[in-house]
């Protein structure tokens, strides 16, 4: 390990430290070389401080039912405490430690049942374990030359996925988030309608193309319509029903409109899963429309995809087999950590003549192996951080009957609460929940009375961000809210920890009233 | 944690495992939930199982000089061995532990002294502690309420990194790799030429945009501009002198006859830090030019940008202050682990204005604190990896004089691998480094007597790829080669792992001449 030229313990000396005085700091690590004896066993001492440090506190507490979500500090203050100045010299490992700890003790504990505020959340022993393996090996994966263990396991979870999808053939490629994910899907949309683009531009092309998407989609087609050189206002929205799915007789209208302006639509984007309500494109009706009008179908399935595990639940993704091109998080509805993201396609070969530069010193073709392994040519990144490892290790560890339990429990758990509040006093379901997004208002009683006041909205539009901050200040839970569609602010319950249960679900219901009592 | 569905441990039993027996499979992560007593303890019995075959196999024995780089397997007999298949039953804890012992068996070791292959390299003990913290707390940055530590450390770290640069103000972000870094740049060049694009896009601009680069300017450019719709034909490629740095009077010549030709220039990018050659383009005459001519400059220093943390060798990217946007990776020279990689600009607020679309699910405005820490809005991820706190707790070990020695000694080791090849018969610098890279050529004895040989190139050109295949084959170390402009495949000896020592660089010329004394 590299600490050749590592300055730390400057000379000083430190007796006790954050994980309690196990740990203590012998002066050795000023010129560490990792071969030797004394200062390989000083910086072996210092990682298991750092893993107990992490086993007891972000692990074990952190996921704690007992512990606080959050120990909330405003941004000034918090400044204060971490000290995260940058000096000249280097400071002790017991003095790291120290700051480590400040570390994890700030942070917001997303592995806690009562973190359910995104869509991301829990602390999965094997996803973690996958992590820390990553992270020792510091690989990136581009040539097989590189990254030969990762190269085989990407291609082997793709596969394992696009059947899941139901896809004959495919490709894939895992990608840094689902908007970057989403951005392939209009990038390789694009290629497939006009390939010169990619030598040419779109300067010239002699029309406009245009994109619909449904009004509930992920702000990231509009990211990527922006990027893409496509522009804000060539992003169509297509109207959705009340339970946010798309209304498919606007898409045919909507792209009816659009070529009699003039306008060239070469892609639809449907949602399984939208990111508020948690709605499902009804995505075999999109698929006819698409065959029809001969348009590229990508479906954002970074949310909703997972649900594909589950016999129960897959049946809301009917269709998805026809899709162009996918967008599916691991990250999200299967509870792998953060980041793991996929996009796949129907099209084999085509990520490859859309995004291809063929790097001759990279990529050379006078190997001694088969290159068709060497995947990054693909890709937008260059180097790539491996995010395959820890969902594989999740999935051989629980196994595809395993996974699908999860997904179950998180959809019943999720049912559950719901069925709870339906007719319960003071809240009020937007919907009902086809995903494990959860909608409803809390009403304090207050409020119940003032129905007919003309300020009624405003009044309950303020209710939840005052909830919302004294969970925050007191740590007790973390659920998000928001406004939609004029809509006054409500909160959005949001499961993806298969460890919530009944009594979680009864603390969830009674923290929100106990907190909005006196609103 | 999460482990509620798991169904690891299937009623199978085992006895050892591959860490040496001490981990005992004793079947309670069945039906695990991290509270309990037993599943617990037995949850944290496999972590610290996992640990230790990491600190052992991967982290010391990974970097251990008599271990090899590499165990290379053909990628069809490497699926046989590895089992990856995924299946409807999960495995149990002992055999998990198994997959990921092979797993490391078989990965790549970067961190290995030896592996002087890419632009990472290393394994340092306070970036890997890093990895393993941001793991344990699993956070996604894009609002302060979910990540208060990571936006205040960004904050931290982007203006360190800009003092360095020498920027009076500034406003950046953390990218998923220098590619996803530069198209940045890009995007956000064309944004402030012409703000209209976020809107109405390229189509019926009127004018051909180009941007120009040099010759030996990373493949992310041309990337970049067959993403963002300007096309890989309107990315001109400037001269560059004999020792691979962009020729500016071929620069102010292009930018002359591109517009004599109808074309807008928006945008330079130059190289600090060639991947090939390691050249640091002219950054001060290149920003003369820009100044002149109204251009945007982004300076592509992902790969040479470390050089800034040294008083020696900073000149080399004198006048980078006066760039728009500069890409740095300290994942690279400064050796934090993958993926570290940042884009800083000039111009605060301009990439709030260029990628913001506001969802107002994520940035409400109502919220109780000050929602000018909530940063994810300039960025084009949403849910988004934290990859500062490695390179934070690298900083704040060794300090700014522990990275400035670290950054000094790569590049004395490079030189002195120069040094003694420069006279040494068979080897053959192609040019005096000026990064770490050193790029030579060897000549096996068989060669030496045929150089005027019609088929001399040929016959060179074949030598450093079956010297790579030996060394790959054998483990021994692992190096890349390339050609470049109609030049025989040579070597690039690039360091940026601050453990290669002098015997370390005279082992590797051994080893190229025992390879190839027979070729």
């Amino acid at each position: 390990m590299n600490n050749r030229e590592d300055t730390s313990n400057g000379g000083k000396s430190e007796k006790n430290d954050a994980s309690g005085g196990k740990y203590e700091d012998n002066n050795l690590g000023k010129k560490c070389g990792w071969e030797s004896g004394p200062e390989a066993a000083h910086h072996a001492h210092f990682l298991r401080a750092v893993l107990d440090l992490l086993v007891e506190k972000a692990v074990f507490q952190g996921t704690d039912r007992s512990s606080k979500v959050v120990e909330w500090v405003e941004p000034s203050e918090l400044q204060q405490r971490l000290q995260l100045d940058l000096g000249d010299d280097g400071v002790t490992q017991g003095d790291l430690l120290r700051h480590l700890d400040q570390v994890v003790r700030y942070s917001v504990k997303t592995g806690h049942p009562y973190f359910i505020n995104q869509l991301f959340s829990s602390l999965d022993v094997y996803g973690l374990v996958g992590q820390w393996v990553t992270d020792a090996l510091n690989p990136s994966v581009y040539t097989y030359e590189v990254s030969p263990v990762f190269t085989l396991m990407e291609i082997k979870v793709l596969s394992a996925m696009a059947d899941l999808v139901g896809y004959k053939e495919h490709d894939g490629l895992f990608c840094p988030g689902g908007s970057i994910s989403n951005m392939y899907g209009m990038l390789l949309a694009r290629y497939h309608h006009c390939p010169d683009v990619k030598k040419r531009g779109l300067h010239g092309l002699g029309h406009q193309l245009v994109v619909l998407t449904s009004a509930d989609s992920h702000y990231s087609l509009l990211k990527s319509a922006m990027t893409l050189g496509l522009g804000a206002d060539n992003l169509l929205p297509v109207d959705v029903d009340e339970a946010g799915r798309m209304d498919v007789g606007h898409l045919r209208q909507r792209i009816k409109s659009a070529r009699e302006e003039g306008a060239v639509p070469f892609m639809v984007c449907a949602t399984a899963g939208t990111t508020v309500l948690g709605a499902y494109d009804p995505l075999d009706a999109v698929a006819e429309v698409c065959g029809d009008e001969s348009l590229w179908l990508h479906v954002d399935a970074a949310w909703g995809g997972g649900a594909l595990l589950s016999s129960r639940h897959k049946h809301k993704l009917l269709g998805i087999h026809r899709a162009d091109s996918v967008t599916w998080n691991p990250h999200k509805l299967l509870a792998s950590p953060q980041q793991c993201s996929v996009f796949l396609t129907s099209h084999p070969g085509l990520l490859d003549a859309c995004n291809s530069a063929s790097a001759n010193y990279l990529f050379q073709k006078d190997k001694f192996y088969d290159t068709s392994y060497d995947v990054g040519d693909k890709h937008l990144q260059c180097g790539r951080r491996v995010d395959v490892l820890k969902f594989w290790t999740m999935w051989k560890a629980k196994g595809t009957t395993g996974l699908e339990k999860h997904v179950e429990r998180v959809f019943e758990m999720s049912q559950l609460f719901a069925d709870k509040i339906r007719f319960r006093e003071g809240f009020k379901l937007l919907l009902e929940p086809e995903c494990t997004n959860v909608c409803f208002w809390y009403e304090p009683p207050s409020l119940r009375t003032k129905r007919a006041h003309p300020e009624y909205n405003k009044l309950l539009n303020a209710v939840a961000p005052k909830i919302k901050e004294r969970m925050v200040k007191t740590g007790s839970m973390m659920i998000t809210y928001q406004p939609l569609r004029g809509q006054p602010n409500f909160f959005r319950l949001v499961l993806q920890n298969s460890q919530v249960n009944e009594h979680d679900i009864n603390y969830f219901i009674a923290q929100i009233e106990h907190l909005g009592r006196d609103l």
